[in-house]
């Protein structure tokens, strides 16, 4: 299957202002590629792309006063199956995890694990499967927390999302996540394109996505708290801890987001 | 100057828990070692060492039911000059910066940036050197929380130690790393030995200890917002974004600690 | 399988002498250790481990004038099943291998991809499948070197060995690692423990074992061109381009080895 | 200064070949570039970057049949000064040398440091500092060797060059790294931009230009054994241990290189 995948995005900006973007597709999927996938800038500023701690393409540039605008346009396969399901069977012991799996236990600015350290438990101990404790948690916070555009929050953690059971794609998936941890089962944050491939077309303007991963019997499985159903088509952009370590764009200083367009479509050719 | 250190910690457990210690010395202080640094477990369970994503020195291990005493003592070589001072100039601007000192911009689970930005522009905006405006906040900080053991949470964050203004040398070093952050001035957290070494003996139980380090003029520089003043035979274990990354140990399951003692002392040979 | 490794090691010197030492079970068998992996040295000199470019485990001191004795002795899990063999199927097109495998195709100092590329497709051009190929590689390396402790030579690279016809498990290793390269099949080189396992005892003293990896198929498979079969028991300790980076002892100055005992058995238990 | 480089580089292939380019400008001056480095392909075929062992930004792609055209243009800041000198003083013990450059004391496939071992400790053992040592070879070098552009040739190693006593910069830049590497200095090979600014113009057609790096006194410093004069200008795009690892391009089939030009002109502004 091939899909399209693009953006244009702006902001404006009084003063020069720094800016970190993670708007590029990740090296997992380089491969995928039918076409290059081409930052452009308008105005055409310099601007460079490196590889953050967690293997994401971050893009750094100065936001020049008067602002600027982000263009994006590829074309790229996808297998066109939707999620795997993790295998059944006993959770690994966390003294058999591998070190580098190690660091998506711990705790992180959205995931306060000691705080939902007793929710966790209370809930989800009594699984014997690993697959079975994490079907449980994404129920559990799918059926928790009311989707709502206009709940979204910057600085809404897992526990505020937990408390105050409203919010976004991403809270769902901090809440996920955090819960995750909590019971030892490793899980680290995604962000990416997810079109509406394979459902009926949804009547919202197109955005970026936010799921999850969990290491479950040897690989990462993804999961969505969101949507609670395996998706067709989704196009990994970044992975980190949780929403900080993946923020489509940080900027260092006051910058206004002008412009926001997404798209995610199927296509039969690259044309 | 020799400094010898090491430790005797112990936990007791009922199931067997995995642990991760970072007890180790930094990879940076290895050449200064004159004795090697073993770390001995009683009993002789399996541990080994791993290098985590901020290249500290990482120990695994399964405390056994009945638990386990973890020892350690080596003899280390210290310039013994005190903390060095950051040299006078402007800030480095966000655009300017390496790649590899970016993350250290960002919120972290102790270090909530965006709940502190407010507090930080409003009294540190108007230093036009770096190193004054790491030298007010360090000052602020210093005098805004009250020091003492009893005010420890494992849960508190620099917003939490902001506003109830009684916390551990750890409190100090997440309210000025958050602050620094802030500011956009690249800081980490750091755990490691100081003792009382040049200064009057100190009547308390030896215990690690936490500062912080900023990025000014192209080079790290150490601050100590506890103390706020240069110190003499710092002993960098572990860095990372905050506590979180660089606890000392991290259980995965219940496991209570039931001895622990540190020591730091110049020793005049190595014996 | 429980078997005990380790191995006592001596260097005379007159003049203190830096060293580097790939000696250390490599960290993807770490979770195996069924006791600690403590390298002992008389004298009690400094010494430090450190994660090198192709993530083994270092080793650096100096030796002392008068000289030193390494000393190391451990228990580890093993499978007890003889390698792996690699699946059937077609070859991976290099432009779609992994970017982390890449390096594992180019020359290096002891594999002259670039003199043996002719020899390479005169014989192996005609295979379909990669794991075909790879066993005529490993069958034709085999039988083309006469193995013989006496024609062990420090500099003897992969094109002296395919002329001079003579090696040790070192030569078979490298000149099988280069075909495969120029075949375009990935290739590491390997170093670690291989005991009498599984086989009649050979009556030889015992010393570490050289094989190599190839990549097929998603995934690393050992094979040795020395032995030619698969065998029990090998104790990985460090991979790399070929025998300059995994080295077991480097010294940087003149320093004689003057003790060489190595131990790979399976015992019942660990006592 | 502003400096205005690129290149136009053509490959012809019967069949799709895979590549893997080492044509970006180094991380290390990423932030130097004042218009966007934008690698282009005539037709437009998928590619992508990743960053290799080493810290360089290496381009993936397949030629398609009937070949590809690369493409790029772009202005960096440079300082305009001339090479740095180190500084003067003893050289550093190999057991004080930081982990990170220890590869850089190792052979490689260009530079056989065992063949040279010999050579460099019969001409340069009696200096006492470090970068006298490093004068001293880079003049013999520099005299030893006869530049000829036709004396290229790709399998050529240091101790070929050493022998023939003709090489293009290549072999000049191996030789000096090798004699350095005997000695226990570190050394590592580099590639990139390097045009006629400050010195005459040169009557040959523009080319890369591969010089090398030796760490003194805690830091690199840039060497060229051809040229044998501080340059003003260079413009790194890859290090690596040797010619293997920063080749400007690795075809892993047949490709005929069909044309290569390179600019490299100081500019008055970014127009």
């Amino acid at each position: 299957m091939l899909i399209r995948c693009g953006y244009d995005i702006a902001f404006n900006t009084d003063a020069k202002t720094a800016m970190v973007a993670l708007l590029s597709v990740h090296p997992s999927r380089h491969q995928d590629l039918r076409t290059p996938q081409r930052l452009m800038a308008s105005p055409d500023i310099p601007l460079y792309q490196f590889e953050d701690g967690f293997r994401n393409v971050a893009t750094r540039f100065a936001i020049p006063p008067g602002g600027v605008t982000l263009s994006c346009d590829f074309v790229i396969e996808d297998s066109g199956e939707p999620d795997a399901r993790a295998p059944d069977g006993p959770q690994i012991p966390v003294e058999d995890l591998p070190d580098a799996v190690m660091p998506f236990l711990l705790g992180s600015r959205y995931c306060e694990t000691d705080r939902l350290m007793d929710v966790a438990w209370g809930n989800f101990a009594h699984y014997a499967s690993a697959r079975d404790r994490v079907d449980a948690i994404v129920d559990f916070v799918h059926n928790h927390i009311e989707f709502g555009y206009h709940y979204a929050r910057s600085d809404k953690t897992a526990w505020n999302g937990y408390q105050e059971r409203r919010g976004v794609c991403r809270d769902f998936a901090h809440l996920a996540v955090t819960l995750c941890r909590c019971m030892n089962i490793p899980a680290r944050y995604c962000t990416g394109y997810l079109g509406d491939i394979g459902i009926p077309p949804v009547d919202a303007p197109m955005d970026f996505s936010a799921w999850f991963d969990v290491y479950i019997d040897g690989n990462w499985y993804t999961y969505d708290a969101r949507h609670n159903c395996p998706r067709i088509g989704r196009i990994l952009m970044a992975r980190g801890r949780d929403a900080t370590d993946v923020a489509l764009t940080t900027a260092f200083g006051p910058a206004n987001l002008v412009r926001f367009d997404v798209h995610t479509d199927e296509v039969q050719s690259i044309e």
